[in-house]
Parts: C-alpha cells; sequence; structure tokens
C-alpha cells in the first residue's frame, strides 16, 4: 500500500471510530450534543487519529484499542478549537469555512459542547476494549498533553505573547505546549496501545515534539504564502495582530528552510530508532512540510 | 468516632488530597492555575470527597486510591462552579462570598482554569495509586456523570426550564442529572476504590439519586426561607428568576415534607443493604437534610 492509500485507510478507520463515539456519547436529543457533533464531523485533517493509528500500527499494537484512542484525542483536539474559537478567546466566528460552534448554536451551547467533547474523551479511552493497564497509560498521555503542563499551558502562553514580543525560544516554548504536547499525547496513546517500551517511548516523543514544531512554522509560512481559497480561512492574521512568528522572526525563506532542517533531524533521528517501519511517519511529517492548506 | 468527628477526619483526608493535586497538577507560574486553585482552595462543603471516601471506608476499600478520587471529583465540580458563573452561563459575580473566578481573574483565565481542572481531574484518576481496573472503573464513573448523560446534560436542561415552565418530572430530570449524576460518580468511585460488586453499586446508586434529589429541594426551600447571611449569597433568586422549583410547586413546607419522605425511604433502603456499616452515610443524609446553608 502506498502513503496515500495507508493514510486513507487510516482516515477511513479513524472516521468509523468517530461515528461510533458521537453514537455512545453524543445523544441526539441533546442541543449540547448535536452542537459537539456539528464541530466533531466538521472536517479536518485528522493527523492525531491518523497518528494514534500509524504508531500503533508500526509498533504491532492492537487497532481496536487504536481506533477508540484515535476517536479520544479528535474529540479533545475538537473541544479545544471550539473554546479557542468563543468570543471570550479568539472570537472566530469562522472554522473549517463553516460559522464557529458559538456561531452556529450559541456562547452557552458551545462551551458546554467543548466540556462534553473533553469529558467524553477521557470516557472513550476508559471504555476502550484493552487491559486495563493500557487505557490507564493513554488516559495519563491525554491528561498530560491536554493539561496544564500541555496544551491549555500553551492556550495561555499564545494569549499572553499575543500582546507582547515573544522571542524565539519563547515561541518554541508555544508551539511545544499548545500544538507539540497533544500530537504528542497522540502518539504516546498509539504508544499505549502497542504496550511500547520506555526507550521507544521516549523516541516516538521526541518525532512527536519535531513534528509539532515543523507543524507550526508551516502554519506561519502558510500565513504570508498562501491564498485565503488554498487555506479555507483569512491570511495575513498574524502579521494583522502584531503576532510574533517564526516569519516575523527569519521572513518566509528563513522560516521555511528552518522548518526543513529540522524536519530532515526529525525523520533521521526516528528512521534509526525504527528502520524502514518508520516509512509511513517520515512521509507524514514530509507531507506536513510541503502542504498547501 | 462520632459522626462530627468522622466528618472532620474525612475533610482532613480530602483537603490534604486536594493540596497535593494542586501541588502536582496546578504549576504557580501559570495564571490559569491560579486562577484554578483561587476557586478550587475557596471553600465548600466537600460533600463529593466525603462521600468518596465514606463509601470507601463504609466498603473496607484502600483509603489512598479513594484520597486521590476525592480530590478528582472537587477538582470536577469545581470546574462546573466556575463555567456555571460565567457571563453566557448563569453571569454570576459572586461565589461562596468572593468574587468568582472571571471576576477575580479574566473570562478567557476562568475558561481555561475550569478546563485544566477538568482534565486534571481524570489525569488524577488516572495516576492513583490502585490497580489499573480500579482506575479505570473511577473513570467511567467520573466520566458517565459528568457528562453528556449526566452533569452537562442537567446544565443544559436547567437553561432551558429557566424559560419554560418546568413538571414535577421535568424538574426531576433536570436534579437527576444536574446534581445527582456527579453525587452518583462520587460514590461510584468510592465504591471503585473498594472493589465493590454489581449489587452493592446498584444499591448505593439509589443511594445517591435519593440524596442529589433532596439536597436539592432543601436547595429550592433556603432559598425563600434562609437570609443572605446564612446563605452566604442572595436569596430568592429563584422566584427572582420565575424558575419551577419544588417550593413553587409544593410551597416551603410541602417541599420540605417530600424531602423529609424521601429521605426517609432513601436511608431506609440504604439500611437494609449495608446495615449498621451505613450509620454515617444515613448521619450524612440527614445533616444535609436539616441544614441552614
Amino acid at each position: 500500500m502506498d502513503y496515500q492509500e495507508q493514510y486513507q485507510n487510516y482516515l477511513a478507520q479513524a472516521m468509523a471510530a468517530l461515528e461510533k463515539a458521537c453514537g455512545c456519547f453524543l445523544p441526539e436529543e441533546s442541543e449540547v450534543c448535536r452542537a459537539a457533533r456539528y464541530s466533531l464531523m466538521g472536517g479536518g485533517k485528522r493527523i492525531r487519529a491518523v497518528l494514534v493509528l500509524s504508531v500503533c500500527d508500526m509498533l504491532g499494537g492492537s487497532m481496536q484499542a487504536a481506533q477508540q484512542f484515535a476517536a479520544a484525542v479528535e474529540m479533545l483536539h475538537c473541544y479545544s478549537l471550539i473554546h479557542d474559537d468563543l468570543p471570550c478567546m479568539d472570537n472566530d466566528d469562522l472554522r473549517r469555512g463553516r460559522p464557529s460552534c458559538h456561531k452556529a448554536f450559541s456562547e452557552a451551547t458551545a462551551m458546554l459542547a467543548g466540556d462534553v467533547l473533553l469529558t467524553e474523551a477521557f470516557e472513550t479511552v476508559a471504555n476502550a476494549p484493552a487491559d486495563a493497564s493500557v487505557c490507564v497509560q493513554a488516559a495519563r498521555a491525554l491528561g498530560a498533553g491536554a493539561g496544564s503542563r500541555g496544551m491549555v499551558y500553551g492556550q495561555e502562553l499564545d494569549l499572553k505573547y499575543e500582546a507582547l514580543a515573544a522571542t524565539e525560544d519563547q515561541l518554541r516554548l508555544i508551539h511545544r505546549n499548545k500544538t507539540g504536547a497533544l500530537i504528542n499525547a497522540a502518539i504516546q496513546m498509539g504508544a499505549a496501545a502497542a504496550k511500547a517500551d520506555e526507550a521507544q517511548c521516549r523516541a516516538l516523543e521526541q518525532y512527536a515534539y519535531g513534528l509539532g514544531l515543523v507543524f507550526q512554522i508551516v502554519d506561519d509560512v502558510l500565513d504570508v504564502t498562501s491564498t485565503p481559497e488554498q487555506l479555507g480561512k483569512p491570511i495575513g492574521s498574524d502579521s494583522e495582530n502584531g503576532k510574533t512568528t517564526f516569519v516575523t522572526l527569519y521572513g518566509a525563506e528563513g522560516a521555511m528552510k528552518l522548518a526543513h532542517d529540522l524536519n530532515q533531524e526529525t525523520c533521521t533521528e526516528l528512521h534509526r530508532n525504527f528502520g524502514e517501519k518508520a516509512a509511513f511517519l517520515e512521509q507524514l511529517a514530509q507531507q506536513l512540510l510541503v502542504r498547501k492548506n
């Protein structure tokens, strides 16, 4: 199977798992749950879900457990987008070309929809068809990535540095927490489903944070080089907001060179640890580097 | 040990567990975490924590695991209060006689503080010093009680019926979800720490929902019979908001009689199932019935 076929295969598994989780956890009679479904099923690349599945697959683990973890991490990611879009945060009216959750429903409903997705993400992990020790390991990874020493801390730093000039170190700290931590959680949940050992988990953590940083640098570049049509959202928003990005630090070309170099390092190291089996994860990193949206 | 001493003993265990969880999960350098601490350590009866501990104790389970579950359920309860107080929800400026979280900090910080507490509640459960199967059982109970078929559904119903007259059945459905479900989660987490069997869990569930309903009826009564000083918050808010309550349905005296009768039933049934060992839980129910705030 080539890379694209494999990606589509993982994506199909992820979507089936999400549909199932919706059926279990988001009853139709609730407006809040309809809002959660609206956002959860509203598209997206599903990178985090694909990472859970591909890491588990690479390590020869249980795909059934991984599918449920994949649904969980997408639910968690979706909650973070809903809360991030609220008026008291980024106040974004559009998400993936559609009205954001609080615009399609109401602020109260959107906030509760986010709360539901966060809660049910953990319940989905706890209910996965796997040994209890696997579920606990995955729940710890998700908690560590999503909470006060991970994603939420990143959101806080992001708000804080909106008004202040950030150095490269500060920018890296924001991205490490805001994006890297949940990508790492996804990857560690895939590793948990495969009962990976400590050394494998550490090697995968390096890949996760490398991937997350490159993803953000490319995001910064696309914000100045892409078109609204390609991107599905307005461009130039970073510089309008006076935000420090890798482009303001190094220019678009310099930032892209940095992304290339970092990606090379990340993939070389992954290959050193996992050999030919790492092919899919290397290609995924490469695709995220050359993406147009 | 008499009831009051025993309560203080459980409370001390709960507070120690909360302090420990704060140290682990709420780093001082984060404003969001300081906001979470502000609300989490801002008082309250800690009924849910005491329920986790007393149920586990009654069944002879591991108090170390129960202590950590007790901290988790208080973190989860606290998140729900912070989000409930936000302008897009109940818009309450005061909580336990102090500025509510978004007044003391900001809306964005308060929302993220709630998100952190919800996330860390599950991580606290996953990290409890207990068999993985016990942690998974507790996480399932917490998820079921807090999510789309529990507390958040109750909050949604509560907002919905603010504008509509509710029947007794609708009122019971609101309270069952908004209050009962998390009380039941606390109790089932205590049962999980003691590896309770199915029959014990079912008997405890009856007690949980009975206790939750009586708690709410008494709340309705206190809103019309208490003073702001006793209650620590403004009185008469329900009738001002035109809300249906057990008092609007049956008057204060009728509602109190109903609470007495329900409490009697609940305690009799608990005693039938657990005998003398149920003494503390029966007295707790009695105290909640005759409370003045």
